[in-house]
C-alpha cells in the first residue's frame, strides 16, 4: 500500500487504479441517497482536498463515516481513479476509512466549512492553519523562503545569522526591546540608584536587534556576497495593519559593488521570488486572486515582465510637484516620500516598479555613502505598484573620513563603532546592500490587508500566547 | 572583461587564456628576484586564494604592488592561465592590479598571515571571517543550512517560523530571558508593589522562546509535515564550551507518525546534511581534517554509510552496567544518560550512530507519549560517535486524557494550555518530531572544540557588541 500525499494523488504522478492510502482532515462530507458518502480530505500538501468516495458497504459506514464532520482525522485506503466530477482530477474509491480522531462537540468547533472573517481567525491561531486561507499563506511563505535561500545560493551568497540579542542599536532607528534576566521587582542597583547592568546576564544592557546589517558587513568584507534572513524587532507601531513588533528580514550585502549593482540585485531578487511563487503555488495564487484581491496574480506577472525604471530622488520630487494628483502631503525636497507619492510614481507615472535613488543625506542613515554633490547619499528605495516601498538599500560609506564626519553629524560616538570603523581601515572596498521585510513581501504576493495574517501566530489578546 | 569569483577561476569552469577580473583581499605577497610578485588573493567564495602574478612592468608596481600586505583589497585584471606551480590549478597573469584599500598600520593589523589562536580571534570577531578557519566555518554553516531547507522541501515539509517573543514557557525547560519595554529604573507597579505587566508592550510578561515545538504542532496538525529553523534562547550555562545563550534550532514535526517514523526521519536528515557538506565543502573539510580534528571527514563518511542501531533505553542501561568501562556516573535506570554513556554506546558498543528509545517518563517532558508499560515514554535520542546526543525527539501524546494526566504530574495548569489541548480534541492524530541545535551540528561537522566558534559573532567581553 502506497502512502501518498493529497498533492501527489491529485497531480497525476501516481498511476490511476493504484491502491493508495491518503491521510488528512475532513473538510466536508456529503451523503448521496444511493448510500455513498463523498468525503473531502485535506492534508495541507496542496490547496485542494481529495474526494474520498465511501460506500455504505464499509463495515464502519454507519458507526463512523456518517459521523464525520469538518476537522476529523482519517486514514483512507482505496483505489485512486480518475474523477468523473467537475473540478477534480482524481478521487479515491475507498475500501477502508479509519477515523483517528473525531471532533469534540462539532457544533462549537471553530473552523466550520464556511468563510470566517480574518479577525475571528486571529483569535483561533492554533486552528486557522486548517483553513483554505492560512493553508495557502503557509505554502506561499514556505515557497518564498525557499526561493530566497535558493536565489542567494545560486548567486554565490553565503547565509550569515547575525546576533539577535545585541548590545548596540544598529542604526539609531527604532525603539528596542530590552532583554534581561535581572529580577524586575528588585533589580540590583548602583550607589546612585541606577540599574547595575553589570550584574545582568551579559554584563551590560542588552536588546533585541533591529537589523543585522552592520554585523553582516564584516562578513561581506571577507566573503564578498552574504545575506541575513532572520527575525528583527521594533518596539513601535504595533497596532497598525502594516507593522509588526517581530518580523523576518532579508539583508543581502555585496562587496565591490555600487548602488547600481544593488538595484540590479534587488530587481533579480524580487523577480526570482515572485516567479517561484507563481509557478509553485499556482492553486494558492488562484485562491488569493478569487477571494483575497482581484488582480494580485496579474500584478506579479507584470512585475516580472517589467524592467525597473530608475529615477533620481530630486527628479521624483519634480515629477510629484508637477503631478495633477492632489496629495495629502505636499512633496518637498528634503522630506521622505510618503506611500501616496511612492504609489503615484510606480502606478501612475511609470506603471511599473521604480527605483528611486540618491536621497537627501539628512533623511537617511549615517552609514550611507555621501555623493559628490555633498547633499545626497547613495540610497535607494524600490517602489512596487500596489504597495509602494518594498525594498530599501544603499551603497555604504566605505571612506573612513567621510564615515566619521557623518557619525559626528548624527551624534554617534566613534568609540562605540571602532569595529565598524576597522572595516574601513583594513582593505576597505565599495559595498552595498538592501533590506526588506519578509512579511511585507507575503502581504504583497497574497494581496492581504493586515500584516498579522502574514505570520504564523498573530499577537492578539484572544490568543493564549499573545 | 569577465568578472569571476576565485571559486570559478580555480574550478576550471572558465576557459584558460580568458581575460578575467578577480577581486578580493590579499592573503600573502612574495617577490621574486626576477622582479615578479606573487600575490595570493581571496574573495571567500572558496577555501583557496588565487595566485595573481604581477610583473614589475606594471605602472604601479613599486608604488602599490610592493606595498601590498595581508588584508589589502585589490581588483586584478589579466589572463587566466593554467598554473605551473604546485597545489594550484589556475593563476592570473596580471595586466593591472588596482588597490582599493590599503591596511592602516600593517604591523598592528590583527589578522597576520600566520596561525592565530581561536581565543584571540573571538576578540576580533569582525575580522575573523577573513581567516581560513572562519571562512571555512561560514561556508559549512551556509551549506548545511541550505541542505536543511532543501531536505525538508524535497520531503514535502513546510517551513513555519514560530514566535520568538512568547508569553509561555514551551516545556518548563530552561531559564528564559525576559523581553520588556518598561522603564527598568521605575517600572509601573500594582498596589501590592508587584510589576504591572499589563503596562508592558504586549500587556503581559513576555520572554524569548526556548523552543518552537508546541507552536509548530498546530501547523503539523493541518499541513502534516512542517519544520522550524530559527533562533531559540536559554539563559543558562553560558560559560561552557558546549552551550550558547542564543542558538538556532531545527524542529521538524510529522503527523500520522510514530517514534519509528521519527527515527527514520532523523537518520535521513543527518545523512543528507553531512553528504551535502562533504560534497560541496570538500576543500573546507580537508582543512578541518588537517588543522582542526584528524578523522573528522572519515567520521562523517562512516556516519553516512552506517545504518542506525536502535536500542531500548532499558536495554541500554543493562549494556552500560555490564560494560567493562569505568564511568564517572554509574548508569542507573531512571537517570538520564551522561555524555560518557552516550559515547560508549555509539563508539564502543555498536561503533555507529545509535537511537536510544523509550526513556523513563519522569525524566522526559510532559508532552511525550506514554507507552503501554506505564513507565516509559516514546522519546528518543540520536547518539553520534564522537559527540553523544545530537538529536532529541519523541512521539507526542495525542490522547487528551493521558496528556492531562501528565500535565497534572508536572504541575502544569491545563487552562494555560487550552489551545494545545484543543489539538487533541479536534481531529487528533499520532504525531512526532525532534529538535537539534544547528551550532552543535556545525561543531560536529567541523571538529570544533568550542561552540562559540560555530556562530558568526561570539559573545566575549573583548567584542564591542558582546
Amino acid at each position: 500500500m502506497q502512502v501518498v500525499s493529497v498533492k501527489k494523488a491529485l497531480d497525476g504522478s501516481v498511476a490511476p487504479d493504484t491502491k493508495v492510502e491518503v491521510r488528512g482532515w475532513v473538510r466536508t462530507r456529503r451523503d448521496s441517497k444511493a448510500g455513498i458518502s463523498f468525503v473531502n480530505v485535506s492534508d495541507g500538501s496542496t490547496f485542494d482536498p481529495i474526494q474520498v468516495v465511501a460506500p455504505n458497504s464499509l463495515s464502519n459506514y454507519e458507526a463512523d463515516v456518517l459521523r464525520l464532520t469538518a476537522g476529523c482525522s482519517v486514514v483512507c485506503r482505496g483505489t485512486l481513479v480518475k474523477s468523473q466530477g467537475k473540478g477534480q482530477s482524481f478521487e479515491v474509491q475507498a475500501d477502508e476509512v479509519r477515523v483517528l480522531g473525531f471532533v469534540d462537540d462539532p457544533d462549537t468547533y471553530p473552523i466550520q466549512p464556511k468563510q470566517h472573517s480574518l479577525e475571528f481567525l486571529r483569535e483561533v491561531a492554533h486552528l486557522r492553519p486548517r483553513t483554505n486561507t492560512f493553508g495557502a499563506i503557509t505554502r506561499v511563505r514556505h515557497t518564498a523562503a525557499q526561493a530566497i535561500h535558493r536565489f542567494f545560493h545560486e548567486e554565490g551568497f553565503f547565509w550569515v545569522n547575525t546576533p539577535i540579542i545585541t548590545a548596540s542599536d544598529a542604526e539609531g532607528a527604532g525603539q528596542m526591546f530590552r532583554v534581561s534576566t535581572l529580577d524586575a521587582v528588585n533589580p540590583p542597583r548602583t550607589d546612585t540608584g541606577k540599574i547595575d547592568w553589570s550584574k545582568d546576564f551579559f554584563g551590560k544592557e542588552a536588546y533585541l536587534t533591529v537589523s543585522g546589517q552592520l554585523n553582516v558587513e564584516a562578513y561581506c568584507l571577507a566573503l564578498s556576497k552574504v545575506y541575513t534572513f532572520g527575525p528583527t524587532f521594533r518596539a513601535e507601531n504595533s497596532n497598525t495593519t502594516r507593522h509588526l513588533a517581530e518580523f523576518w528580514m532579508i539583508e543581502p550585502e555585496i562587496a565591490f559593488a555600487d548602488l547600481n549593482d544593488d538595484a540590479n540585485l534587488a530587481e533579480r531578487f524580487l523577480k526570482y521570488v515572485f516567479q517561484a511563487v507563481l509557478t509553485e503555488c499556482a492553486p494558492d495564487m488562484k485562491f488569493f486572486e478569487e477571494r483575497q484581491q482581484k488582480g494580485v496574480t496579474e500584478r506579479l506577472e507584470k512585475f516580472i515582465q517589467s524592467s525597473f525604471e530608475r529615477i533620481d530622488y530630486t527628479d521624483a520630487i519634480e515629477i510629484l510637484k508637477k503631478a495633477k494628483k492632489k496629495f495629502e502631503y505636499a512633496p518637498e525636497w528634503g522630506n521622505d516620500l510618503q506611500t501616496e507619492h511612492e504609489r503615484y510614481l510606480a502606478e501612475e507615472h511609470v506603471g511599473r516598479p521604480v527605483v528611486v535613488m540618491n536621497y537627501p543625506e539628512q533623511i537617511k542613515a549615517f552609514y550611507m555613502r555621501m555623493n559628490d554633490d555633498g547633499k545626497t547619499v547613495a540610497a535607494m528605495d524600490v517602489l512596487a505598484p500596489g504597495i509602494g516601498e518594498i525594498i530599501g538599500g544603499s551603497q555604504r560609506e566605505e571612506r573612513l573620513d567621510r564615515l566619521d564626519e557623518r557619525m559626528k553629524k548624527f551624534g554617534l560616538h566613534p568609540e562605540g563603532y571602532q569595529w565598524f570603523r576597522d572595516l574601513r581601515r583594513y582593505g576597505s572596498v565599495p559595498h552595498a546592500g538592501f533590506g526588506l521585510g519578509f512579511e511585507r513581501l507575503i502581504v504583497y504576493m497574497c494581496g492581504l490587508q493586515n500584516i498579522r495574517d502574514a505570520i504564523p501566530y498573530p499577537r492578539v489578546p484572544g490568543w493564549a500566547q499573545f
